[in-house]
């Protein structure tokens, strides 16, 4: 008889996203006359960029004439993508990252499961915490979490790092050295707090993951939103990052891809240690377990960096940060707190007193038809927060602020 | 310190299409106006089907209007598209899978890896041998291959089950009871060799499974070029089959898709024991490190079950089925030993008479200028074989035949 993971038996409820989306279901199921507003799941609303249109337009012709027909890509992704991205991404920062130390997926999520294959199941993990919940659930099912803790909330191997509004929702970086955790996640401009990181305290954690033989595990995702100058556009403008990090990038929220499935990882070619290089496991990793992104997609992401393309994502960017500004304005008005949505899509709002984060999500969807992320489902410290999203209709994002004035 | 997984230093090579490819490139580049044929790795040379490229310009420009645009859509895939799965490749032949117990994702390799999550590194594994590569491959990285033994090349915790000319390629039932394997893993139609399983033959596998307590994972990759009249086109034809089988299936040579990337997992609902159900296990699994499939690319595979869709792509078969039937033909003129071709686009033949299949490979290609994939590559029962793919032009596969008969 077959034996399962019973890793996967280990989880205290479903996924946070699968959640949310279920209780949203039955709402309306219930209520088919509802009118509901999400700004709850980060995903976005405005169409492909025209740039992008034509490309995969054009790819699409490509596919249905015998010569121009394209097969099997590189796992790796087309050189003429990845050669866009090292320069667009990486260099015009100053960050020498070459087109061949770049790995195109379909999408983020996958690889911030995919990459940690390549550790023992000995390392320690130090994560923030509110944390966009696949950092946790993936270590779970590989069973390197541990425990769970139904008290804390909390999985016995994992070093959490809070996120306070004490702390400036800034993780300090651990004291103690005689167990330094070995597998380091930071996501910046973060979700779900929306906070992000000056290049100076970044440096900090590169400083540190280099002294201790860490490996960061950096989720560059919102990068797109950043306005504060100087704010690092990716780690690898911090000294020494190529030696200690690997970046995940995503162009669900730059390019409003989140239904094309694009992303990729970033590991330089001279990460690894005595016992092996990081780099060269990846690509036999990937030749063993994946075969590339569809040519047509590719296609499509390239002309995200075209002179039309850069311009039109830009344009985008420029609706959601509206709505964002919209979005803690009026809270603001209203008497809430609310921090970040300066360099993120994500308000990180507490929720009134006396009042936790699933009972402020149900109050919201009862009584206004509206969906938010309850903080408790990002981690403990999340608690007494909620997460809204500025991915919305800019009409519909007025019409649930207006609602939300009645609660 | 961070550890790496010391999974990925057991492997004696390396992937063992990724050494074709590289064989090839170094070849090429040594001689840069070589004119070099390809019947190694199975990739597909005709356009897509104008009923599909079709699908995908109409999505693509939904995808750039506001009102039909698409976000994320569901991890498991659209319904537009498993509605059509369930009711053309399961439902026409007899077996009831619903649509629920369908789940697209981006291509089958992608899947044969992420599968095995689902159980405890402590489940013994049954291999037909020669098999696709990745079967093996993605069970060392995970744990679960044992050790590799130089003389046999053969992993410890394997059991091989040979397919050669012998049992005609057919692979026996185990006949011990005291240890059965728990994952068994089956392909037909057969990659490398070629073979097809007839209903009785799969049928026997399922009793042996269901009064085992094996899971069968069942890849039907090939499953369109089948044309063998009763030969299953699913495992589920078979009795008690939602009881003890997951299908893999894949879009990338049925409609031309390697450069696409897509397919689909099936798990019945009921497929589970005393621990847990997978059906559930695999929804959490795909939520938390999965986030579906590009739209565009779904409404592509959608039109494959259309009425010009199927006949269009049934026409790409028959062109494909052409050439292997020709290379079948030509080689056994030649005087060669060869199987397979007539319900799989490969032909497995043996290589000439004191040659192994890596010296064979090696003299096509410096003297022929052509690629081939070696046999025993495939794992050790694979030795003095090698495949060759119908899915070439047709007109340079006549040419590589030629070539063949100069040697």
């Amino acid at each position: 008889m077959y034996e399962l993971n019973d890793n996967f038996f280990k989880f205290p409820g479903g996924y946070l996203f699968t959640m949310v989306r279920q209780k949203n279901e039955r709402y309306q199921k219930e209520h088919p006359n509802a009118d509901v507003i999400s700004l709850g799941v980060g995903d976005v609303t405005r169409p492909l960029a025209p740039a992008v249109v034509e490309a995969l337009e054009k790819a699409v012709r490509e596919m249905g004439e015998e010569k121009t027909f394209r097969g099997y890509g590189a796992t790796q992704g087309y050189e003429f993508l990845r050669r866009a991205v090292s320069q667009n991404d990486f260099q015009q920062y100053g960050a020498q990252i070459e087109e061949d130390e770049i790995f195109i997926n379909d999408g983020a999520k996958s690889d911030v499961g995919n990459i940690i294959e390549l550790f023992s199941l000995n390392n320690s993990l130090a994560i923030c915490e509110p944390t966009y919940p696949a950092y946790v659930d993936t270590n779970v099912i590989a069973g390197r979490a541990g425990s769970y803790d139904v008290k804390t909330g909390q999985w016995s191997n994992i070093r959490y790092m809070a996120c306070t509004e004490d702390n400036g929702f800034y993780p300090e970086i651990p004291k103690d050295t005689e167990n330094p955790p070995a597998l380091i996640y930071l996501c910046y401009p973060n979700n779900p707090t929306g906070a992000m990181i000056t290049l100076p305290k970044l440096q900090e954690w590169v400083d540190y993951a280099r002294k201790t033989g860490a490996v960061i595990l950096y989720d560059a995702a919102y990068v797109g939103f950043i306005e504060t100058p100087g704010a690092p556009h990716t780690i690898y403008e911090c000294e020494g990052a190529r030696e200690c990090a690997i970046e995940m990038r995503s162009y669900s929220k730059t390019a409003g891809f989140t239904g094309m499935r694009l992303g990729y990882t970033v590991i330089p070619k001279e990460l690894g240690n005595a016992q092996g290089n990081l780099h060269q496991m990846w690509q036999r990793r990937q030749g063993t377990k994946y075969n590339g992104a569809p040519y047509i997609i590719q296609r499509g992401a390239e002309a995200i960096y075209t002179g039309a393309g850069k311009e039109q994502t830009k344009a985008q960017i420029a609706y959601y940060k509206r709505n964002t500004q919209m979005i803690l304005e009026e809270l603001r008005k209203m008497g809430y707190t609310a921090y970040g949505g300066k360099d993120a899509p994500y308000v990180w709002m507490k929720t009134p007193v006396g009042m936790n984060s699933w009972e402020f999500f149900d109050l919201l969807l009862e009584r206004e038809q509206l969906i938010g992320t309850p903080g408790s489902g990002f981690g403990p410290s999340g608690e007494g927060f909620f997460r809204l999203t500025g991915f919305g209709n800019y009409e519909r994002t007025k019409e649930a602020l207006e609602r939300m004035k009645h609660l």
